[in-house]
């Protein structure tokens, strides 16, 4: 396999954005392009999940292929639910690693607030097993909630632990013009105060309000290329060096211990060995925190911590900014928003912005290795991917 | 890069069927892990293109992996329009290709009948440009009739050649037991009688009933394997070796001559390029006849006949069964159906099971080299492989 390397990268603030679809993901394309210096690419991956339903529109990627005037590059969609951003990049690494291609560019966009609340919480329920889950009415809230009661139960996580994560990274999308949310929340006030219980109202019990990611609008872009591409560069030079994906049981009602993520443990070895470094070598990090709980977990079951204790050090603060190993320094899902297909590349995006050093107010020290968990279904299809800074 | 062979090989009967989505995904699966002799798949690959909208389903590689027991093995859907499914087997090849995978699924599945065929227009029509088309009407059928009435003028093709399409198909299609039109007609049935104007009314002038695919239910599957694994099979060995993609404006408008469709032309020559092969060496082939214009067309842009002479030569009876290059012997879309993400993978079916000698009533002779051509959009994103028998 030939080596892969990041050439450029692009991105829409993630909003409530006006703008079609397709201009969503030719943006930060174009911007990629010429953070890039290319002015050719010779295929596309667009990660999306809802245009389909919620945009009406479908060959989304022949549309964003004509509109950068990249004809005639092929191009396709990929879709693997809140996965589809990494499920795109493994693409755009096979694509290059092969030898087939050696400029491709990935675009993840979404555009959900096109639809109301109820619409788009329905739309991403559509991805639980249709005969088993969704027919029920179950949403990703309440699987979250669920899933949530087990693990404080088992672990001793506290309503406390999970609002720290909250805080922590709305703190981080403070730093981040391209967050969604751009408010200061403390444990007083979402939790202490006696405002707490309308601030911050219960979503799916223990989850509150400020537990869940909003539902946002964006776009994020990179550019992959061959390691001759590369040299040309003027940019730091950052590798793709792992690429691991596995899935589990798509209902989570079949699983031995629902509070096992074996499909986020089983994909981080998989990256992990492939880039040959360990998760103590990882200096940066974006987990996929579309509830507060999630980070905590993904933070053990990836291997940054003990099963059990990321509650612990993230009590510790040594998943803050200037702590150990800094997760979700781009305000993650919870701050910097979700727009489903676009999230994967967004966190490719922030972790090469951290590598490179140009992360400016929220840039963290001294990362060689950076590290995304892009977790699809309810954690029954993860991809997680390893970066290196060289030279 | 590795070589890239095709292991296995299932289908459902292309038609109406009341089975869930992942059901219609699952059972060519699991027929094609027969056929294969595989009991594990490294890596799935779902072409799909309606299930968010048309079946309220998303991460369906998720729930398709789950439903055949493949966990962990990674998934995603492909969405290329109605070139998903050639889109995912070109994913597929470079899975095995770049050394990253071994054993590689390449579903394709899609399940319009759920709807009426008003909204499966519609739905359709969703792949036209969002912004200079889809909003002003425009649907398949009508772009489709334009382009038929220029290609008429231009070259002197009659409503009698589009006819003779349809009837060949229609008999192809009376051999092959998955195809979804099991009807015979005749020239004089649905041209030349004086019920064809009931019989055959027009969709879309110039274009009659007989001129356009059936919306049609179904599945198919190839299991494609490196050559370590090839060398296991019991089967005849057929290489993957020829992938071309390209892509055109998005837009039919836009384009210097519409009669000129320049992405199949330069997805066919990539093909044939990388298979070294010319396109004299095809003993057969599988044409994306979604209206009966594009068989003739595609004949000509491929390089199987000059251009402007396609209709010539089926005239001649060059592309029947038992001519020199025979076109659609599975029946194509407008015979076997056009289950809009299976489709792609559906022509590879046919043409492995064509070279592996394994087509009965319908089997050519001789035939060492196999073709597809799978057209998204209108023309706008077009994929074509090249297959050779081995050995």
């Amino acid at each position: 396999m030939r080596n892969v390397y990041v050439a450029g990268l692009g991105l829409t603030a993630f909003s409530r954005l006006e703008f079609p679809l397709v201009e969503l993901a030719g943006y930060p394309a174009m911007q990629a392009m010429k953070d890039a210096g290319v002015d050719r690419v010779d295929h596309l991956y667009v990660a999306n999940m809802g245009g389909s339903r919620l945009n009406r529109q479908t060959g989304l990627a022949s549309a964003v292929v004509d509109s950068l005037s990249l004809t005639p590059a092929g191009a396709e969609s990929i879709e693997n639910g809140p996965a589809s951003g990494a499920s795109a990049l493994k693409q755009g690494y096979m694509a290059v690693a092969s030898g087939l291609h050696d400029v491709v560019m990935v675009v993840g966009a979404e555009r959900m607030r096109e639809v109301n609340n109820l619409e788009a919480t329905d739309f991403v329920a559509t991805l639980t097993h249709p005969l088993a889950e969704y027919i029920y009415g179950v949403t990703l809230p309440s699987l979250a909630g669920m899933f949530t009661r087990l693990y404080m139960e088992k672990y001793g996580v506290t309503s406390r632990h999970l609002a720290m994560v909250a805080v922590k990274n709305h703190d981080n999308a403070l730093l981040n013009p391209f967050a969604h949310i751009h408010q200061k929340i403390t444990l007083e006030g979402i939790l202490d105060s006696p405002e707490a219980m309308t601030n911050n109202p219960y979503v799916a019990e223990p989850l509150r309000f400020f537990d869940c990611c909003p539902v946002s609008d964006g776009g994020a872009c990179l550019i992959l290329v061959s390691e001759e591409e590369a040299k040309k560069l003027k940019k730091p030079l950052v590798r793709l060096a792992g690429v691991g994906q596995a899935t589990d049981t798509h209902t989570v009602q079949e699983r031995r211990d629902p509070t096992d993520l074996l499909a986020v443990r089983a994909a981080a070895a998989q990256a992990f060995a492939m880039a040959k470094v360990k998760p103590s070598d990882v200096g940066v990090a974006e987990l996929h925190d579309a509830f507060t709980i999630l980070e905590i977990v993904e933070s053990e079951e990836v291997g940054f911590f003990k099963k059990g204790e990321g509650h612990r050090a993230l009590e510790r603060g040594e998943t803050r900014l200037d702590g150990r190993i800094p997760i979700n320094t781009s305000g993650g899902l919870k701050g910097k928003g979700h727009p489903v297909g676009a999230t994967g590349v967004g966190q490719a995006h922030e972790i090469v912005t951290q590598l490179r050093g140009e992360a400016k107010k929220r840039q963290v020290k001294n990362a060689r290795v950076g590290f995304t968990c892009n977790f699809g279904g309810f954690g029954n299809n993860v991809v997680c991917l390893v970066f290196v800074r060289e030279g």
